[in-house]
């Protein structure tokens, strides 16, 4: 997959098919044991009569303070909702380090470990390990995080579990934090609207399981690559295609009007606060019920369904017609999160 | 501890008295639960009738190659030690995150995940999930690495729980790693001598708590700053002094030149595959027995001992009279480890 003389290019960052590759390639094959090769969001391992799930994130979003969040509340969330997207939503500890840049100001790391403990608060999540390391002026722009986490699950829910007939639920608007993030490195100044949904899933994960139970076949989150990247992922670890209703996608109008003046399709840009579900028909209704009896789910809906098709396709009914949705990959959005 | 203007000094991440007042003052005070608050090298939850460890390290050594091994070792070593020095040698999972330079090189990645399967194995540790970044050419100087670990234990080792009258022990030879990755940085040529000792600790100290048990009072390994911070350390959450027996000290010829050349002081330079011991007197002729007969542990030595005095006090007998050891706060080696 890559010859001697290859380095790595901004795309083996952007969550689409060169970083999959990569990933693969270099540390799937060698390294990462071969049980947690399915490319959940975590890995899985039975703890006597339930499940340890573990997983981890690194976070270099650039600016570190944006609309809505920092790179601190995106730490935490990032792990918490990886796990949350295995099922395992009784969080048992979570880790993180800070690597920072010599010259970096002490009050806003301050601020970016208030914001760190604000989303373990809301979490229901306990930091309980550390470290941090420096590097010199001009060696690294800024900060960069790392967070990994434990959690246990009575039931594992795996990315590779969608059927065909599923429906396809999204907890909320699309594309808000990409955009919010971009927006400010932009300054489009679009105001307030633009805010990114960093926030973390666990509890409405929870209340969607407790709806819905074993008709609950997989989740993910749409982080990097967004809604088509994870769908893709999902689509072809299950081996199906997936349809989506152009008109049942729910945006913001912010996040419309800031899509359209960067030119960005918002189904590839990364959301920190929104789930994919693959849901049995007849169990939509009430997992959509629950979704929007919670805070972070109000505009949770029904946007599409798997179907029996080229495993990882993903199509967008335009209500015109058809067009395959394709993920990202010559023109990376670097440092989303 | 600091004011609104202050930014981030290379000290602060140099393992000393300015790392350890930041961390506490912006992150342990912050974020990090009350009761990981110990400093020891990881935190401990009751999990049944056992104790579930968990730890995580942040590496960015340059250079990331050094004789002895690279920074993926590291980085599994790292955090299999901080677990071991917990008592906690039954390992779960680990996990890892790349942050990566656009530009690169993809075989060098490739060695650095094959040294990390390597570290793996030879821990017998499990990498379990990962995540990758990449950060824009000249944003991250190269590569940096972040680890977490999760573990069991029946008993957890305290750094607080060192008591006047014990045995100081450590493992082998001081000053290893810190030198060698000076020595590579500088070109010193000293040749295949000066090697760093990066290597995973789980199953020595398995050795040595077989033979001690609940002798064994405390461990640490003298990562950054070296066994001068490591034993300030213990001796100041266990509110004892320390004496060390200069004679004692074990020091390869290659480690010893290299700190000549250097004019570093090798009780402040870090080591990777060491651990200090706090034992019992009577325990630690057999604790010692044990140590020697691991290949890790050939050239094991008691060094000194804990002694009632002021909480944290290193002091080292020359033989001439002594004098007191301390932390390097004002001339840091940045990325070391």
């Amino acid at each position: 997959m890559s010859g001697p003389g290859d380095t790595v290019r901004l795309a083996h960052g952007a969550g689409g098919e060169a970083m999959r590759a990569l990933i693969e390639d270099v540390f799937l094959r060698g390294v990462v044991d071969a049980e947690a090769r399915a490319m959940d969001d975590g890995a899985a391992i039975p703890f006597g009569d339930r499940w340890l799930v573990v997983t981890t994130d690194a976070h270099v979003v650039q600016p570190a303070f944006f609309p809505g969040g920092d790179i601190g509340r995106l730490s935490v969330c990032g792990t918490v909702n990886d796990l949350a997207m295995m099922g395992a939503t009784e969080l048992v500890a979570l880790t993180a380090t800070v690597i920072v840049e010599e010259g970096y100001s002490i009050a806003d790391l301050r601020r970016v470990a208030a914001s760190m403990r604000a989303a373990c608060d809301e979490a229901g999540a306990r930091l309980l390990a550390g470290d941090t390391k420096v590097m010199r002026k001009g060696e690294l722009d800024g900060l960069a995080l790392s967070s990994s986490g434990v959690a246990l699950a009575d039931r594992v829910v795996r990315g590779g579990g969608v059927r065909a007939g599923d429906a396809i639920l999204i907890t909320g608007t699309i594309g808000d934090h990409g955009l919010a993030v971009l927006g400010a490195r932009h300054q489009l100044g679009l105001g307030d609207a633009l805010r990114s949904d960093v926030a973390p899933l666990n509890g409405l994960v929870r209340a969607a399981l407790a709806a819905g139970g074993d008709a609950v076949h997989a989740m993910k989150d749409p982080t990097r690559g967004g809604v088509t990247s994870a769908l893709t992922e999902l689509a072809r670890a299950s081996g199906v295609a997936v349809r989506l209703d152009e008109d049942a996608l729910p945006y913001t109008d912010a996040a419309r009007a800031a899509a359209e003046l960067l030119g960005i399709d918002p189904l590839v840009v990364a959301n920190e606060g929104k789930a994919l579900l693959a849901v049995a028909p007849d169990a939509a209704p009430r997992v959509i019920a629950a979704l929007r009896a919670h805070p972070l789910g109000a505009r949770a809906a029904i946007i599409g369904r798997a179907v029996a098709g080229e495993p990882g396709e993903v199509v967008l009914d335009t209500g015109f017609g058809t067009r395959r949705l394709r993920e990202r990959d010559g023109d990376p959005l670097p440092r989303i999160c």
